[in-house]
């Protein structure tokens, strides 16, 4: 088997990370158990190990193909898409009004994340075609919603998201694609958007468009933005498909990675105006991407740890079986190179790393479910706030561990990392493309200093800082030797946290905007340090009572070595971010003449 | 232009960095002057950018191409090496007694970063072929070196060397190829070759390889490797093209980058033996490899710095005409990324880490000069052991700084760097190689603690240590405001570097093997931090020194703010390494109980 889905990890970290078991008694959760959550992970994780993963690399070498506007997917895609919606995988986390399974954010980031390790390429339609139920569910009309839904929730069509242009990447306000009233309710919508992803596929009967636009008379800039759903086929009444609309795919990219995906340019309105419906108030479509922007970059973020989970299995698994010298202590003949000091500093390097990003993504999604579900309002809005606060870090910290990890992936294979037939190069290819869509990582670096860190006046980051400093303290309570120096790294990596924190908070009271955007990213960096380091150390934690109430799961001293590794060999890293960030803007201060030379 | 060649900034570091002016009043190089160098600079500059640069995107797409044993490189190849050879770029190290130009290894390693930056895997022919250059020079016999080496250095014909067998990568000890005395002084030669560049081509009417073979008699291990030379054609006395001995290309590899630089299986003996002729002593290959070992390394180091200035100033020049948003005290409309703060970032710490690489290299060339070159026996001996404690972390350091920043070039071009048109996917392609190959970059780090750090009883570290407080010491005396805090910020960094020393150190005295290798990596990403925030703060203060003597050129201030860059954004990771340094062994302790879950 090329992938095994962590189920066991995903479900522990569910419980002693994310809190599934207290969500579960506050009521969050009335229809889950964890038995049942286990059993989902496990018939996902299954689905996605054996169907989904063999289609990993021959999909990456005959990639997407294009011609006379329509897109061939790989061989075996069809069928096991098919497969995978029939199973209800699509549905899971919709509403059950809509044939949805209703299942909460946190089950289905884990499960993002089997989709995602299995086949990155593959899972993105559905990642794409879940934001488009969100928003409509959300904000679009009753008549919209009953023509859409259902199929876009069951997989019988998939969703897309259209940003992007060619002048209007990061910034939105460059927006052009025009949309003109009708008459009759309807829109006439006019122009190009550009990495459009399975902006044309063939593996459902319809794809609906979501498409942002411009009306003739909207004001300049995000504030003139309106959302229009702009289906391939329209939809008849009856909700049999109807004439072909004006919207068509001009061409794929040839891109570094994902080469299974099709990214499309597509061109709406080439033959009069392609027919689009409004979703939500005119130019207030920003808005209505905001409501699953969270969501969508969760998932982003949950792709990352996909994929730096399988390079790290595959890198695992090679390290075991190739012999290279002979490692410290070992017997005569070559060791496996997974006994060398240096391969285990890389392989728990990437473990470590993934894992802490894991346990991040995880603590958001049940934030995400706690600002929906908790009975409490007030704790409806906190909960709220510590997403928000979060989701930027899960984003970009998970998508640069996924680089990272699948860098080292090919490090450790040595020569043979190199060719692409290995399959570790693939994962390096892929991962790539995480730390730019979805709002780059410095964006989200951005998001997090300038936009997230003010939330309540600052006091849901202190209130995360303080959570960090309550795990510390049980660490040091703890008993359990194996834990070595992992209490004192980690307590250091979250004071300095906890300084740049106040620096920042400090900067942006005083209006220092260069100072804060300066150090967003080294920021970013040390919040995923100090937040995932105590991720690791909280399932440690569960696992050393564990081991200590009698559990003889060999499984528990390696969640407090990886968490001991963790803190002795990347925490390590925190004061000197912290004090790159309180450089603040005078890192910069010449930067001009530094690149002019 | 797709590549300026940074001839300026490679004269100013040679001179103020790798003391090129001293070498020169001591009478190493006596037929050097500044202005000649600077001209050889200047005209290799130019060859690499207008005649090889064009070359590297078209030869990515068409890579190189296998055939019925024979392989074609890509559009245009055989015309520019041929003018390049011709032009006398191949002969420039090269002893005069074979045609060679006879210059020093530092001008060598700053050309050697223009043909790589310019064209990677074009430039990878030439550098085997030097290696192949400086064995037989060293080590072949008088009929030998007559029939070859000349022709070998006007890049006539080109090298190879032949060491990798898929079950002997790192570990030479497991080397199968065979070598049978043929009873006239020749070899029959037997075995299968892996992962050799530029095995076969069509650049040259010969390819003269050099192969590690094992002959029956010989004893196991390193000790019982043999090198032979094994031509494509047998060479007449009269110097013509002979016989077609008996080895061939089975196939070359589809890798992840360089596409076009073939990368061969090479098989020898299919029809009873390829004919060898010995170089040096039998049983004694591995030292003839060991005599060209540091001066390969430092070129892969330099195709890192190349690579990560050419993704540089890709990602440099995309960012000054992509506009998106609005920077920090910006006028009306959208702004050049370049501007925004976070992007500043990114390029700043891609120009800082290639420079400090760059500083390195040419550091570690000029003690590989003065190991050769200097009059006294002690000093070229003392010189000998400082190149040899730089050359890992030359290799190493620079090529991580390579994949590092053509990642960084990726993302600075948002969704476009991860379409392959754009070019600076390519990039992240082409460097991933080079922590690989010429021994990977884990074994670079096990050579700098374990066989380097011990050199002289460790006052060769020492020796460098003191070196750089030494530029920390004209850092504090500078009066220089624009330093910020470059001084405190590398003292720091020094210091982290010296504790972390005196630990191994202790460590190897005390025969604690296991925390020597276990701290390996982040040790010589250490001392790359340190030792090129060093070289970046010479530079810095000749410029500053050159400003207070009324020298107006902008690229002064510019140095100066690029070494405070380092100080104060890279440097502070110096003291987190130093903390995982001397967690030693324990880091790993519970490795396998980590890994196994």
């Amino acid at each position: 088997m090329t992938y095994r889905a962590p189920v066991e990890d995903l479900a522990f970290t569910m419980r002693h990370v994310a809190g599934l078991e207290e969500s579960i008694a506050e009521g969050l959760y009335p229809d889950l158990s964890v038995e049942l959550v286990e059993q989902v992970l496990e018939e996902a994780g299954r689905f996605a190990s054996e169907r989904i993963a063999p289609l990993n690399a021959p999909a990456d070498r005959t990639g997407a193909h294009f011609a006379d506007g329509q897109v061939t997917t790989a061989p075996g895609w069809r069928e096991v898409y098919r497969a995978w919606a029939e199973a209800g995988w699509n549905a899971l986390p919709c509403d059950p009004e809509w044939g949805g399974q209703g299942l909460p954010t946190l089950v289905q980031t884990a499960c993002v994340e089997f989709w995602n390790a299995s086949c990155m390429s593959f899972a993105l339609g559905p990642l794409l075609t879940a934001g488009a139920v969100e928003a409509l569910t959300a904000h679009a009309s009753e008549d919209l919603k009953r023509r859409y839904l259902e199929k876009l929730v069951s997989g019988e069509w998939m969703g897309t998201m259209n940003l992007t242009e060619p002048q209007a990447g990061s910034d939105l306000n460059a927006v052009r694609t025009r949309a003109e009233r009708a008459g009759d309710g309807t829109y006439r919508i006019t122009g190009s958007k550009i990495f459009i992803t399975y902006g044309e596929h063939d593996l459902t009967d319809n794809i609906v468009h979501l498409v942002l636009a411009r009306l003739p008379d909207a004001p300049p800039g995000t504030r003139g933005i309106s959302l229009f759903l702009v289906p391939k086929f329209i939809v008849n009444d009856d909700g049999s498909l109807g004439a072909r609309n004006d919207v068509r795919c001009h061409s794929i990219e040839h891109k570094l990675g994902i080469h299974a995906s099709p990214t499309c340019t597509m061109v709406y309105g080439d033959a009069g105006g392609a027919v689009g419906w409004l979703v939500g108030e005119e130019n207030r479509g920003l808005a209505c991407m905001f409501t699953m922007m969270n969501n969508a970059r969760l998932a982003v973020g949950a792709q990352g740890v996909a994929i730096a989970d399988r390079a790290y299995q595959q890198a695992l698994s090679y390290a075991r079986e190739r012999r290279q010298g002979r490692a410290p202590g070992a017997g005569e003949g070559m060791s496996p190179i997974a006994d060398h000091p240096d391969v285990q500093r890389m392989l728990l390097t990437m473990k470590a790393t993934t894992h802490a990003a894991r346990g991040i993504c995880l603590m958001t999604a049940a934030a995400i479910d706690r600002s929906r579900l908790a009975p409490d309002a007030e704790a409806r809005r906190k909960a709220h706030e510590l997403a928000s606060l979060l989701t930027p870090v899960a984003k970009a910290f998970s998508t640069d561990i996924g680089c990272e990890v699948a860098s080292l992936g090919v490090q450790v294979h040595g020569g043979m990392g190199f060719i692409e037939e290995t399959g570790a190069a693939q994962h390096l290819r892929d991962a790539r493309i995480a730390p730019i869509y979805e709002g780059t990582n410095g964006i989200q670096a951005i998001d997090l200093v300038m936009r997230k860190l003010p939330l309540a006046d600052g006091t849901t980051v202190r209130g995360a800082i303080a959570e960090m400093r309550k795990v510390g303290t049980r660490l040091v309570a703890s008993r359990d030797e194996a834990f070595g120096a992992t209490a004192a790294r980690l307590r250091e990596a979250v004071e300095a946290l906890d300084d740049a924190t106040s620096f920042l908070l400090k900067a942006l009271a005083g209006h220092s905007l260069a100072d804060a955007l300066a150090a967003a990213t080294p920021y970013l960096r040390l919040f995923g340090i100090a937040q995932g380091g105590t991720a690791l150390a909280m399932a440690a934690l569960a696992a050393s009572e564990a081991r200590a109430a009698g559990d003889a799961n060999p499984a528990h001293a390696g969640r407090i070595a990886l968490a001991r590794f963790f803190a002795e060999n990347i925490a390590t890293g925190a004061r000197g971010l912290a004090q790159t960030v309180m450089t603040g803007a005078s890192a910069l201060a010449d930067a001009e003449a530094a690149l002019a030379g």
